[in-house]
């Protein structure tokens, strides 16, 4: 699968339901949030300051796209990857048809920005691994349905040992004016 | 991957966190568990009557293996399939080296005899397909690390438009004596 299609199949408002296990305490979270995905213009002034600071990519951006999330949830963690709202620009740029690298502007589990690569597997699940600072984070997205589709995550510690959290969201698109 | 490969790497005990999600009702289910697989020899008489059952299918039987689950919540739901503990028999039938045929002695999702179709995405992702009576189950296990694998479902309804239920269990291999 190509990526641009993949961006064009996740655009849209999503209604999140998140599972977190902290493995080491057994300890479950629980969040609803809201995900709001959208492609943006590569014109987008947002978007070209992005390549600007980037500029050492030989590679051609594509279908970049801003991803907004807010937390219906109560629960207000010190964690600041887990904020209960925010918003980042992904700009994508492959390497082959499956293939790549993604810049974003702000990572979610450490807020700095942060490069990742991409693949996708045989049935066209996307794989985005991102190494942070403390941390390495891999997620999985998969669609069940045109409308559904389910994300899961693994945090890892840098040295890419220990296993600090896993993490599953079933995602349903829904229709809204505010899109 | 070979499903003896698969089979072997997860034979072990395991303390399994999983999460479900309803989605029409945004509800979450959470549930620790003991899940305990073993594998069986093709002589051993269960295997044998199981495989007796199918006498049909023309492929060779290898691997045949035991999972046992034991719930540690105290969730006592009336649906039957998601009883408290329980065992089954599960025995593969390779077609080629990455997909074929499981049969069970007794379904998860129905409480029946069942057969599921099985393969392996390109990094080694396990993926079986179960049609029951009334459902369709996929299931997807993937190891993100040598003790800890990953395990998500989704059932659909029989028709295989409407999806009832998403699930996401973190299994973390445990030494114990009772293996």
């Amino acid at each position: 699968m190509k990526i641009e299609q993949f961006v064009a199949q996740s655009e849209g408002n999503w209604r999140s339901m998140r599972s977190g296990h902290s493995l080491a305490f057994r300890q479950f979270e629980q969040v609803l949030s809201e995900i709001k995905i959208k492609c943006l213009k590569l014109d987008n002034p947002e978007v070209t300051e992005l390549i600007k600071f980037n500029q050492s990519l030989k590679y051609k951006p594509v279908s970049p796209f801003r991803i907004a999330w807010e937390a219906d949830s109560d629960w207000e963690p010190e964690d600041p990857s887990q904020i209960k709202s925010g918003s980042c620009i992904l700009i994508p740029f492959p390497i082959t048809s499956n293939k790549g690298i993604i810049i974003r502007s702000s990572g979610y589990i450490e807020a700095v920005k942060s490069s990742s690569t991409y693949s996708f597997l045989s049935d066209n699940t996307f794989i985005l691994r991102t190494k942070y600072q403390h941390s390495i984070s891999e997620e999985r997205i998969w669609f069940i349905s045109k409308n559904v589709r389910c994300r899961s995550s693994v945090v890892y510690t840098s040295e890419g040992t220990g296993i600090l959290q896993t993490s599953f969201a079933s995602e349903v698109r829904h229709l809204s004016n505010n899109a």
